[in-house]
């Protein structure tokens, strides 16, 4: 197998395109949203495709936002959020995809990964508390399992990495130590794993370069309305791409 | 990779080699069954390994009756078993791995299917209920899946297929029929699935052939002593492979 071409993020853009106009960006993935409930509607009725959307980004790049802002409008009957946390004794008592292969979506299912088992390679490696070789066998495992769910579930899966720049990471950190309404979502780890920048954008680059198919999408993020343009539109395209159709009565 | 030699079951034994005594055996399977007992003790304590047994065989082969023979020594506390039925809608929905990752030993414990994942390769295609495509990825995805659990969470996979002829299955189904106490077993669908003895074989033997890392172990299964017997020793070797030592005291 060829070796992938490595993922550079520091030369990828943080922001949209100068071009863009804000309002109108935001108008249109207002009518994105309305397309994608309408569709998530069929995809529940239909169930025969089922879609998994992995978020990842530093802290503070807007997944918690993203998921409020793209995913409100969509009927929670069709759709489920796993928010991962630090594993637990018992989940570590297994190989690490045990706890995911759980959550992964049924038929007619939007499932959301707040984070996910890229975790494993990330915060992980920075911290060293896996070494290379265990990487390398996580690495190996994932691109096996994500196969695994689309050969065998009709599973596609989204992977988004939400893009920001380390001065806007900062920017926002400080303001959860100011704004009364943020403070709930400051960490006092937080600063010290800003520190930790360019280690997590090395194993970042890493894990997007060796787990890219399906491709990751990476998103933009300094803008919050830029961000929620290219996930909606995304989301969108994938929903259009599964050619639905509303299943007739039910036999027997 | 180079193909691999294909198994031809109708060549092996499924009786015990003539040499052999009966009762020498079962006391041989007796203390087998004592440091069995001692070195499960052991391997909850260290809670390192992690042991996953898979039953599989035909239709009255002894499937049952093994795990009666050789685990109820066992203490429950390390050991759990899981027999596996045709799937609920909710498995359904979900790839065919979904339900069966979520029984994978924890470290420390052994853990039993009495049938497995291979059903979805094995009556699936004696029925045709999936097409040679499905299960080319299927077969694909079993062996990345038991390559996963050896190389992230230290689970040794010991599989046996407890080998018959066709002529003990049609004595023991015969029996079933019969024998008041044994009548429970008996499923009006049997003897038609006993039909189907050449597809099933075929099956297997594709199943054994392509996903035989770990190897399977075919059991003479004939005679429930010899049968017992075999499960018993290569238990107790693959525990005795695994260098355990109590753990000290736990610290914090």
């Amino acid at each position: 197998m060829a070796r992938p071409t490595p993922i550079k993020l520091a030369k990828l853009p943080t922001r949209a395109p100068k071009s863009l106009d804000k309002d109108k960006i935001k108008n249109i993935t207002k009518g994105y949203l309305d397309e994608i409930n309408t569709l998530q509607n069929l995809m529940y009725a239909e169930s025969k495709h089922s879609l998994l959307v992995i978020i990842q980004g530093m802290d503070a790049s807007g997944k918690d936002g993203l998921i409020r802002d793209v995913f409100t409008n969509v009927n929670p009957l069709g759709i489920q959020v796993k928010s991962w946390k630090a594993p637990t004794a018992e989940e570590l008592a297994h190989d690490f995809l045990w706890r995911i292969h759980q959550h992964t979506p049924a038929k007619g299912m939007i499932q959301l990964h707040n984070r996910s088992h890229y975790e494993d390679i990330l915060i992980t490696r920075v911290h060293q508390w896996i070494d290379d070789n265990t990487a390398k066998k996580r690495i190996q495992s994932i691109s096996n399992f994500e196969n695994h769910l689309f050969e065998n579930n009709q599973t596609t899966i989204l992977k988004f990495y939400l893009h920001i720049s380390h001065e806007e990471q900062l920017l926002r950190l400080n303001e959860r130590m100011q704004i009364p309404e943020k403070m709930w979502k400051y960490n006092e780890n937080d600063l010290k794993e800003s520190e930790l920048w360019d280690d997590y954008m090395k194993y970042y680059e890493e894990a997007i370069t060796l787990c890219n198919r399906p491709e990751w999408i990476i998103v933009p993020s300094d803008q919050n309305w830029y961000k929620n343009y290219v996930v909606a539109e995304t989301l969108l395209k994938t929903l259009k791409s599964f050619k639905m159709e509303f299943p007739g009565m039910k036999k027997g």
